[in-house]
């Protein structure tokens, strides 16, 4: 994996997580401004750090992203709002390499237990320590990933290389989720750097198309968190590097949207207890936007999840979800295949071999649900979890 | 319980269920037309017999209801659309008492599983039986509401007396749930029979308003059925006996409303393994419908429903489930209690005794959470079920 050039990353233990050693502050820090854009949670109970960093995105003059774990500094009123900045003047004051950054060029993020005020003594050692070792190898990269985690069982990274018409330029992800295996709700934070250069209003529209079609494709349990935050960093074009043109534009797109998604599918994926991986499926939408609700109703089922946890070939929860989208579908056009195995067709139930379904289900952690609405052009893939008893136990644990 | 004059009621078994002497089909048959009003599932894949009473609806010369359960005669295609219709020329034809009524003016419900088509031999022969036994007293009412039930715990029925300026009228009324006990799908019935005169506009729009109160309120686990159906029958107004005037149509929609939530709230409390009822009461919303949005949302969280299942405190969940409804909530007008203990307020996390709340949670079955968002006069309040690990497991029962 090639890092991006001019970007430095750690990652240290300030004791804000409980466990002994785990990591719970990163620094991601650019050498020179860089160009960031950032996707929000639309939620209207919003933590802190969103708030502030919605209001400094996109920037054609970032120094960087402080990020804590093990605490949201959500719903925690004037305070949350005061150390939010603070976060952001503290990592401003400790990286000296950048002089002319001031508090207003970082921006922050926080995830973890939602209404309890932030450690700000633990934080701000934190951000001190973090200064003090960043740097620029794969190593100090997994740091970074490493301190923004909270209950993922294991770290979500990708890369990619773009190859433009220029030469080939690196592209570093990492996020983390996931409500599934946490007795707190877990919120989801991804973070992408590149070198390739890009203006500010570019990266902020190619990061919005990708999040479409990956991180707002991708669910648990569909539970809208107040921390969800996914922001791009890339290198500020100057005269010698200037903007890529609109060809190496859409190779970076492409790019940039295979990335995220291979990010995203790493949520649902993760969950201790969670049996299988449900790709949905959804075509023959009039739009993509419909095609859309349709895969997310199907996706959001309880019903629908707890048959795949059973192996239970019980399609009828699958196209019922789907009439409640709230977006055109008829029965009579619509057909249905679970792991290439046609159910129904055209308003009618096919006859199938239940216990081959079945099998094909229990054979393998993901599961291909495939509805083709008959209206248009429209389509869409989501990704979800099974709901099975392990997530009802992690999510009910006591924990008072 | 009184029954309303003028109405008959029987249940048979017809097989069906699969459990031997199960009732499965009902008839409720008006001696004279009456007058009928009908509520049913926006669900866009919609069962046969939905499409077919909807049709019907609002009448003033109604026959009677027809019921089956064990089977949804969801999803079947035409064949369904032929057995639905065939079920009110049977009802029709085997009422001798009733020589003027016709196929058109049954209407029909079924419930139970979806995609499979009805074995319409069995129910031939089960609405002839149940023709020849219809009867008017407390003892043929409750075959009726055994006849619709699927899943059910126990059987679902209310009363009430409403007493006008006339004089006394009966109102009962039946209703079946559920999702959270059966391996199957199972969909909402409900059906209210009263002797009070209404002409057919009014009872529509005093079934409309009941059921945005009642049954609209409740969820399970959200899964909206194919075949959800209320149905209110009514004394057909006469020159002896004109429709209601208004302000004892006030009384009549009160009583209803009253009756409507009675019933709906045994939905959400009958399930096996589940150990709360969750009443959320949303206040200070801007209207009705952003109250209502408001408690919908915060009900359908399965991170909410898995606190209370385990008793924890973590309101976090229950705002943040507030924030993402898509109607204005603002964190510093928004004050929240669980059990009349007060939690969060105006953006600021209280300290509470996370004990006591805990306690309070596992001491009952019913738990309150109370929202108030401080923006105006709209409430509405919904009714849910915990999330627990026997629902999971009776719904991935595997059932090939």
């Amino acid at each position: 994996m090639q890092l991006p050039k001019g970007f430095r990353f750690a990652g240290v233990s300030a004791g804000i997580k409980s466990r002994a050693g785990a990591k719970d502050v990163a620094l991601i820090v650019s050498d020179t401004p860089c160009t960031a854009a950032g996707v929000y949670t639309t939620n209207q109970i919003v933590a802190a750090p969103v708030v502030l960093s919605r209001s400094r995105t996109p920037s054609s003059k970032l120094s960087g992203i402080v990020v804590n774990s093990g605490n949201a500094n959500a719903c925690t009123g004037l305070q949350g709002d005061l150390d939010a900045a603070e976060m952001t003047r503290l990592a401003a004051a400790s990286i000296p390499a950048t002089p002319e950054s001031q508090a207003q060029d970082f921006i922050v993020m926080s995830t973890g237990i939602i209404g309890r005020k932030l450690p700000m003594t633990k934080i701000r050692s934190g951000i001190e320590q973090a200064a003090g070792c960043l740097g620029d190898t794969q190593a100090h990269f997994l740091n970074a990933v490493d301190g923004i985690m909270t209950t993922d069982a294991f770290r979500k990274t990708a890369h990619r290389s773009v190859w433009s018409s220029r030469g080939s330029h690196s592209m570093v992800g990492m996020c983390k989720g996931a409500g599934m295996i946490g007795p707190k709700m877990a919120t989801m934070l991804a973070i992408v750097v590149t070198d390739a250069p890009l203006e500010a209003t570019q990266a902020q529209r190619l990061l919005q198309a990708a999040a479409n079609r990956s991180f707002n494709c991708i669910s648990v349990e569909g539970h809208m968190s107040t921390n969800d935050s996914l922001v791009l960093l890339a290198q500020a074009p100057s005269e010698k590097e200037p903007t890529l043109d609109d060809a190496d534009l859409a190779i970076f797109d492409a790019e940039l949207t295979e990335l995220c998604i291979e990010l995203a599918k790493k949520i649902p994926d993760d969950g201790e207890g969670a049996t299988h991986l449900l790709e949905i499926c959804v075509r023959g939408a009039n739009t993509q936007a419909d095609a859309d609700a349709i895969a997310r109703s199907i996706a959001l089922s309880n019903l629908v999840k707890t048959a795949i946890t059973g192996g239970d070939p019980n399609w009828g929860r699958i196209v019922s979800a789907a009439g409640y989208a709230g977006v055109p579908i008829h029965p009579k056009r619509t057909a249905l295949r679970i792991n290439n195995l046609p159910l129904f067709d055209a308003g009618e139930p096919l006859d199938f071999d239940a216990k081959q379904v079945s099998e094909s289900i229990r054979a393998s952690k993901l599961t291909m649900i495939e509805l083709d609405v008959g209206l248009g052009p429209g389509t869409a893939t989501h990704w979800t979890t099974d709901l099975n008893t392990e997530y009802v136990r992690f999510n009910s644990e006591y924990t008072t």
